[in-house]
């Protein structure tokens, strides 16, 4: 669990004593964040913008398995699927809130290395760790951070906005994680079975997508860059497949996925292939890649042309034409959702 | 746990039903919370006002016990136990998020009845719920709430602001929630031993304090029709003793309760000597009455002087001369804080 060689318990600590602990490592970045870790709440200044708030809880033994997730790892992915629901509202995070329930089995450098990750994220994205809760838990670490972020009342993107003949977009590649998170599960079945040591070599990009994927802020940015709104937007943590049909739903209209126009990176469907994966079915319904998955108007065609961070993968349509998946022959099948639903995996 | 004779598994439904089925139940009461449930994140209009945000966290086995705390109550609670901390910074809550781990051994109908007592709460406080997330659990139930809430600058009160000579003073009464504890532990062990059926007879007062406490908003209202500010303040969750010294450190002051003043309802206080312990010291050190600890000036005291809703329990000194606790006959005695610590306690 953690490779530190001392062993600090939680109890010599005490609860005031680790909250002290982790304020006094907390740099605020933003002067709106008036008041962080100290008081009965955080206090900030909005300054006129519109806020967005999002909540992710993740439960050790139904999101991770701390046999292959690194603390510092786990911090990380906290933080930025957090992170990656405020950039789908194409709004710029600000500020966070981090809720732990710790088990007496983790010693107080095992905290440490959990902040590590998360204030590194804080780092990376801009973010101000502006308070929380630490309690004990009976048995598992569960974490739940709160993410506060901020644009103007014009910029917001909602699911709902897409028009009948929008382009469907998508950042970046999908199915990494999922096949990562493959991988991760043979290696440790192979331990448990043999006691052989992971054999992890050649698979360094789709094990990166699943420990510690990155929220596309960058995206948003290129957004004001080019000077294009989109007019729906979600990103994706349940597959591709779900995340599409939410925005057609929720904007009332049908949508038109082309499987040949999906960007999928060479090792992951190398390792689809060698898993006996179709590589198309693990990035529609693979999830955990926290790309973003938007529409923009046809208009709007020549501005994202040939950029190499998003890729039009299809259209949407009138609502009476479905949610459709275009195979490479032009035949069409039913898009489902068959990603992560809570209570039906695991 | 739930007394309802229907039951709907949770798989029966899935994430996204269930969310579905929440946010067809949750009505926003603020024009200002433009976007509620059913977006990657919700977004509310801060219209100017300074924000306050804060997270508190639940967790079966260690803050609550279902075996004797219904679901509508744990829910009322909490929503409440944020709102409290809001209203300490002398605030107004306004928004919270909730985050949930569920086991498989809840049916549909032990979370609607969660829900119920939060949706309640949100009613009384005139707070929206806007957004969460609901996740599995391997094994007991772990609430995270987040409450956002909104103040004027001016109007903020921290708990460093308190002045050598200021009032120290108490809404309501104290000890409450930890004699209802000791009533339904007690009870708990009989039912274990014996099979007797609880007696929680001539408790009610008590048992409320505990199961169903209140955040002191009203007192937040009291204070604008007052025109009084208080310097510092603090909501108990810990107990008073725990949060006097948090209070002195934090304005590097010193501090002096009266035992004689301390407000100790007359069923606390009998209640204790039943159980063979100090009224006082229950009110000290027992946590969770969510009454507000607060500060002012002394030119303040007439506006306050006889107002049956607060206290005045003593007063700050200069840091030098420490926390201390006066008792009847005058005799000093340190203040120690034995309240709860998340991770000595259970």
């Amino acid at each position: 669990m953690s490779e530190t060689t001392s062993r600090t318990e939680l109890s010599a600590l005490g609860e005031f004593g680790l909250i002290e602990r982790i304020a006094s490592r907390v740099q605020l970045q933003h002067a709106t964040s008036i008041k962080g870790i100290g008081d009965d709440a955080a206090v900030f200044d909005p300054q006129g913008f519109h806020q967005v708030v999002t909540t992710d809880m993740l439960v050790e033994g139904v999101h991770f398995d701390l046999g292959y997730v690194p603390l510092k790892h786990l911090g990380y992915k906290a933080v930025v699927v957090n992170v990656s629901d405020v950039c789908a509202m194409n709004a710029t995070p600000k500020r966070i809130t981090v809720a732990l329930a710790l088990s007496n089995r983790f010693p107080v450098e095992a905290i440490d290395e959990l902040y590590e990750g998360m204030l590194l994220a804080c780092k990376n994205y801009g973010v101000d760790l502006v308070g929380g809760d630490t309690c004990s838990s009976p048995s598992g670490l569960v974490i739940s951070v709160t993410a506060i972020g901020e644009a103007r009342k014009e910029d917001l993107v909602y699911r709902s906005g897409a028009k009948d003949n929008d382009l469907l977009v998508v950042s970046g590649d999908l199915g990494g994680a999922y096949m990562g998170l493959q991988v991760l599960e043979r290696e440790k079945a192979v331990f448990k079975e043999t006691g052989a040591q992971p054999d992890l070599a050649g698979h360094d990009y789709i094990l990166e997508r699943q420990l510690k994927p990155e929220a596309r802020k960058d995206i948003i940015e290129l957004f004001r860059k080019l000077e294009v709104k989109p007019t729906a937007m979600i990103d994706i943590s349940d597959g591709l497949a779900s995340e599409a049909i939410h925005l057609a739903r929720s904007s009332g209209s049908g949508v038109r996925i082309y499987d040949e126009k999906i960007p999928i990176d060479p090792s992951t469907y190398k390792t689809a292939r060698d898993f006996d994966l179709d590589p198309s079915t693990c990035a529609l319904n693979g999830g955990e890649d926290y790309e973003l998955l938007f529409t923009i108007a046809q208009a709007d065609y020549e501005k994202v042309k040939g950029n190499p961070s998003i890729t039009v993968i299809g259209h949407m349509t009138d609502k009476a034409s479905g949610c459709m998946l275009v195979d490479k022959q032009g035949g069409l099948h039913e898009l489902r959702a068959q990603g992560w639903d809570a209570f039906l995996r695991k």
